[in-house]
């Protein structure tokens, strides 16, 4: 049986889930792939720490360039994470004629353009459907599944850290903070949750998926990104007094010409499926001409999960070892010479509902000056609650607007604030049908 | 740009989805696969009928053995459905040297293992994507991106019909005839319906992913199938009230020597993502070892959904015939040495929860002889409902179980019957936690 060598760079949580299915599933694995998927070389600064998972000698290494330059290794697996000394690792190894699997969404979000033109110079495979939704079958899907489909509109749930906090917030009336701390402390979150809770790992995400969607260049830098940070349990309440459950969501829509591609907390109603994802758990649905709606749903991280998906890449590119046949399928979904510069539309351009909170003075007034505003500016108003507790010496007004533009929107709210009749930065959620 | 030539046999519904497919989006096509997918013939006795798509001189044709002979057509796409005809056309494509896509369950549930045997002898591709799900990519999902899994467990809702006449039951109160009458008068069942709302045609998909899943020949015979023509509102509204939606599921579990494959109406409760799946739609849950659960849903059928698996299919093949890596994939996920001969249980050993509806005559003593021959079998309730409401001289007593075995549960169904207490044929649902 061939036997095809696979080098591992990194051994932490992600690397050691890789480790453990080659090692533990490698019978079935040669029961389907035909080949012995062969773990050579597991590279790590820390050679000690037991990761519980049994491996040869000589396997274990602190020196990834002695994977990287051997030429026995067929494919290696950069489970490091970050821009820095990975990118320096996958190009050498690519250079070194080497077939390469990642996971690292922010590498390919920020340099993928680059990577994948050094792929296709040197010939060789490189696959990372572990960036996008962990275990789902999201690249494969859209670059072979949906192959024959016009893409419209893809929207996700992500990034599981805020899905399980806003889960928290929403379940249980938490505040951010202390979702967040929760989601820390049963390792649902990083220490520093930054790249989460903006939007940042959300967006590395949904460049990734645009290009593959909508055969365009990786266009990260123009992606609309707003986190979950400023959240409130208010909001979500008044959300579910409407009908909607509040989700960071990944929405990108194809206008044609340009992009729409933006990450924001969004208002969903009830009988979306997307609602009732829960916990940490990731979902997207892709809208396309023959297929109409769809939706992939798992997990979308973990040691596992991730494994999954990368050892299905392993075994994809071993496939192609076999079958001589490296490059079978376009990295980024189009033929090179497919793929254009498609705009992404600036913010204010996107068209959608919204839901405002404005904490607003108590006295005579105020409403209608607002929805004065709002009118002069053709923002229709589809609801208006005004409850009547005050809290901190103000009235909650709360606002849900028909299509409006988003352009518009902040015009208004920036006369709205200029006024001196709301007593807090107002608040404002989109939402989505 | 080189071209692949793709003959379509039979131009009805979901033959026409796929030409219009290749007609329509010919050019995404071409920059995406990087090669044309040139339609070459389409066979239709019918060659007169507007179908509302243009072709080309010469290309609807009314002789199949055209098209079968044709040195230059490359892929042939089966579209006639059923055992007989469609049958004999594929074998003399593979004969010929061309390789097959097709979405016909029953062909291959039914006759799999003979022509996957001859794929194989005549070094050809043989894809059936569509067969399972429509458009949502199962089969490329349990092939390709679980390939390092261990799949522990399969739950499917994979016939539109009989989902669309649960869901109209459950909505609307309706009783099965009246809601099949109306699935029929809105195109969701034919004419003769039997083959879905029996259950046939979803066991002939558990058939196919069981074999995919679990490295099995592919077993028809053994899968216990019961359909829903049964289904009453009124047990329909009992789940309601104990927090389940009934749907008609295939269930697959690998108790390893063993499977477990069964079709029948299941309640569910609430929060299992499946009971949000209602009308026509389809999807699929599976268990396994890395990934834990995942779920895939859209539209299991018509037109578009399924020409969209096809042709992804026909995409895949040409990257084949364009790299020269036909047969990359093994067309049973498993390589033919390790296929291997696995029992599907009989139902009488399979342990589940299960709901019973006895209409008991209106007399004392009655709970306690039902309530007695269950305890003696062993079978522990977990509740009982008597309601007052006396219908046809009968009481309607419901009764929910804890896990019993199936065997038990006949025995003890057969013992009540016997008993002259019940005045109508008991009912059983079974239920999954």
């Amino acid at each position: 049986m061939k036997q095809i060598n696979v080098g591992v760079l990194g051994f932490g949580t992600v690397g050691a889930g890789v480790v453990r299915l080659l090692v533990e599933n490698r019978d079935i694995l040669r029961s389907k792939v035909g080949a012995d998927l062969h773990l050579k070389y597991v590279a790590d600064i820390d050679t000690e720490t037991d990761r519980g998972i049994a491996l040869g000698d000589g396997v274990l290494i602190s020196d990834a360039h002695k994977m990287l330059d051997d030429p026995e290794t067929d494919i290696i697996v950069e489970m490091i994470g970050g821009e820095g000394i990975a990118k320096e690792f996958i190009l050498k190894a690519i250079r070194n004629g080497k077939h390469v699997v990642t996971a690292n969404k922010a590498l390919i979000a920020g340099h993928g353009n680059e990577i994948v033109e050094a792929a296709r110079q040197h010939g060789v495979d490189f696959a990372y459907e572990a960036s996008v939704g962990g275990c789902m079958p999201i690249i494969k899907s859209v670059r072979e599944s949906l192959v024959g489909n016009r893409i419209h509109a893809m929207t996700g749930i992500l990034n599981g850290t805020c899905n399980y906090i806003l889960t928290k917030i929403t379940e249980e009336g938490s505040t951010f903070e202390d979702a967040l701390r929760e989601a820390q402390a049963e390792g649902f979150a990083e220490a520093d949750p930054t790249l989460d809770v903006e939007g940042g790992d959300t967006a590395h995400k949904l460049a990734i998926l645009n290009a593959l969607a909508y055969g365009m260049r990786i266009n990260l830098k123009d992606i609309y990104v707003e986190g979950i940070t400023r959240i409130t349990p208010l909001d979500i309440a008044f959300a579910a007094e409407f009908g909607y459950k509040v989700k960071l969501l990944a929405i990108s829509k194809n206008r044609g010409d340009a992009v729409e591609a933006r990450i924001h907390p969004t208002m969903i109603p009830l009988n979306n499926p997307l609602s009732n994802v829960g916990g940490s758990l990731n979902a997207v649905t892709i809208s396309a001409d023959a297929v109409g709606d769809m939706m992939l749903y798992g997990h979308g991280a973990g040691m596992m999960p991730t494994g999954s998906a990368v050892v299905g890449d392993i075994a994809d590119i071993a496939r192609n070892i076999m079958t001589g046949a490296t490059g079978r399928i376009p990295v980024l979904s189009y033929q090179p010479e497919a793929i254009r510069e498609v705009p992404v539309l600036p913010v204010d351009e996107i068209e959608t509902h919204y839901y405002f909170r404005f904490a607003a003075a108590d006295r005579p007034g105020v409403l209608s000056k607002i929805s004065g505003i709002l009118g002069d500016l053709g923002i229709s108003i589809a609801s208006v609650h005004q409850k009547g507790r005050k809290t901190e010496g103000a009235v909650p007004i709360v606002m849900l607007t028909h299509i409006a533009r988003e352009a518009d929107v902040r015009k208004a709210l920036t006369e709205i604030r200029n006024l001196n009749i709301v007593c807090k930065e107002p608040v404002l959620i989109r939402i989505e049908q």
